[in-house]
């Protein structure tokens, strides 16, 4: 059987993949999507599993479910191993993909740059399971502490290395969580005496935003009760403590948010990359020699005038949306056209009723910029269920201080 | 400094021990309540977990969060080692109770009848580790066949040995999930081509209720898709298969609901024991020897009217606010006094709209009793927000035919 369209590979269900296939849904063209998860992943979202204020299902989406209404995807569980871009073939777990334009989307992991055995010791925060063991983590820290309350200091202190988004979004839910959701649950411990420190090797935290955000984003933490620390490397990690410099800080609960490195895969591909792994591409998205190949979102090492693109959900979106025009462009003849990243604006939030916008020239910080992050995180979740139940769930913590989601479950990790 | 008030531990968060606990309330009385987990489980509506329609955090809540307003009790998450009636103390992980007042509560586990290897091919559901395996495996089954075409039909044939409430409400799911949820989500498999098998020792389906209510749920059963087989036995189970006698039916997804064995923790009391491992119990729900000793729920073989009281939520909260009785009795001087089972009716459900309930004289099936068994369920589960957001998870997926909790998720277990 002989099928005239041409077939696009996908590789990667994240922001970049899905809004690719989505652009596509006119197209005359045959889509397999790839992805080894069966779920599209809300990132920015994922802190709020774990910190326990929403559940997993709440920020993740089964891929089939985005694509039941659009007939020519395909969607495919699977690993992609390898591609070959001469032979125009990609290697999966289970079989090998012809395909004739291939848009790459497979992110980036967490970097521990050369440390990797901090890892055990400090999980950082990419996918559900992460989430889930970070929750089970400082949730057990308390019940812990309970137990044997002389080792009650080292159990009650978190650590959070890396204050971009990530980091200052965990800090904040940490300390939220020690103050106020669990203040009056125990006995032999005082939850609120519960210490969180943001460590920063930068000279500031979240380092993206301009120094007045940054400063006033500082402010709402150490409001929250963070002690934040800039200019400060970490030089070990074991299981009941972080060494910084010749210091010693007894914790139990460690989480990384420091650094990436993009998806292995982008090796295969045979273009140069960056110091972080990304592919270096050119200003169409595609890599040299393959102008039927594109690498989009966190995997890309992309520009817009001179300036390097952001690894933020909406540049992958841009950039998924960018590969999709590129494809219906030469299928009708036309050649592919340059890629603009267009800043929409950045927002970080910090905690209940705290957060940081830059919006075009309009610089923000506290309720009104919280209420902004609530509305748009809100709006761009995938399905009008999760939607639904994600409002609702932050409701009812913003008006009674609890989190949904307080479960102590064994992860695979442990 | 000595605290006059008398120590009740109660051993296990389950129905029994948290009603055992909120009952004693008022009473002038210290209460140690220990769990292993740091959740109270609200086990009918586990199902729902393995089949994607509930997250975890709907059936589970907070122990600590249970107590919040009861300011005699005391959580402790541990694990309770052995008993010694005679020192009056229980050994736990990490330290050693002294009681005045013991109540156990600590359950039953999945028994597999001396065939302990069958486990890993076919896991129970007790816990929602166990549920999340489960949902894992049922997922990933459609993704293995639609990966492989060719081995669709053992990935596609879904077995549940056991046709107790919980094989029952599993088989109707399964096929609910094929037949509606996936119908449309794969292109090279038909969901609806899979097979449910609900296999039963015993010569009717819901053999603890009336025999006409049998009949009417394997009717409802068989409308559904799922092929029930009674007076049928397993033989042996390995990961491609059930053997049924010397007939081998080739099946990826096994799941088993079909034994109870008691907590081991009873055997340490000194008690008799029968043979499920359960605590003879006296008609106080003391043990003989020790009046200051209440088990109660699924580790106790208690019996009213000389008819044994069965292993259900209802008779872990009766026997729970029994104990709570006797205990406050006592206090006041007065001796135990029996315990009597009132059984308040059975609901069981089966599917959408389907369900059997036996209420007193009152015996149906269909569309009313599934109402009932909805509104019953939410009536009982704990917390506010579980309610509001299980009801709303319902509505839901009645309405629309999907499952908000579709994820395949990494497991501890594998």
């Amino acid at each position: 059987m002989v099928d005239p369209l041409p077939h696009v590979v996908i590789l990667g269900g994240g922001f970049g993949g899905i809004y690719a296939a989505k652009s596509l849904r006119r197209a005359a063209v045959r889509i397999t999507l790839v992805d080894r998860r069966n779920h599209h992943l809300f990132q920015p979202l994922l802190y709020q599993v774990a910190s326990a204020a929403l559940n997993p299902s709440d920020i993740a989406y089964p891929i089939r479910a985005v694509f039941r209404g659009q007939d020519n995807v395909r969607v495919l569980m699977d690993e992609a191993r390898r591609i070959d871009p001469d032979k125009k073939q990609v290697e999966l777990g289970t079989r090998t993909l012809d395909y004739d334009y291939l848009v790459v989307a497979t992110g980036a992991r967490t970097s521990y740059f050369g440390n990797e055995q901090w890892e055990r010791d400090a999980p950082s925060l990419k996918t559900i399971e992460d989430a889930l063991d970070i929750r089970r983590r400082a949730l057990l820290a308390f019940e812990h502490a309970e137990r044997d309350p002389s080792s009650a200091e080292q159990w009650l202190t978190f650590v959070v290395v890396g204050a971009g988004p990530t980091g200052v979004e965990m800090a904040g839910a940490f300390s939220e969580i020690a103050r106020h959701t669990l203040a009056k649950d125990f006995a032999n411990i005082d939850p609120t005496s519960a210490r969180v420190l943001l460590l920063e090797g930068g000279d500031r935290v979240l380092a993206t935003y301009p120094p007045e955000l940054s400063e006033k984003a500082q402010k709402q933490l150490e409001g929250l009760g963070v002690e934040v620390r800039t200019n400060t490397y970490v030089s070990g990690i074991d299981d009941t403590g972080v060494m910084i410099g010749e210091d010693r800080v007894a914790a139990r609960t460690v989480i990384w948010t420091a650094g990436v490195q993009a998806s292995e895969l982008g090796g295969s591909l045979g273009a140069d990359l960056d110091r972080a792994g990304r592919v270096l591409v050119r200003d169409d998205l595609s890599i040299e020699g393959h102008d039927d190949v594109f690498v989009i979102g966190d995997l890309a090492a992309a520009t817009t005038d001179d300036k390097p693109v952001p690894g933020v959900a909406p540049a992958a979106i841009q950039g998924g949306k960018h590969a999709a025009r590129c494809i219906r462009n030469r299928i009708e003849g036309r050649p592919n056209v340059p890629f603009r990243y267009r800043d929409k604006g950045s927002l970080a939030t910090i905690g209940r009723a705290a957060a940081v916008a830059e919006i075009g020239r309009l610089r923000t910080a506290g309720f009104f910029a919280w209420i902004m992050w609530l509305t748009i995180h809100v709006f761009f979740l995938v399905g009008f269920r999760n939607r639904v139940f994600v409002t609702a769930s932050w409701a009812w913590s913003y008006l009674t201080f609890q989190r949904g989601a307080r479960l102590i479950t064994e992860s695979g990790r442990q």
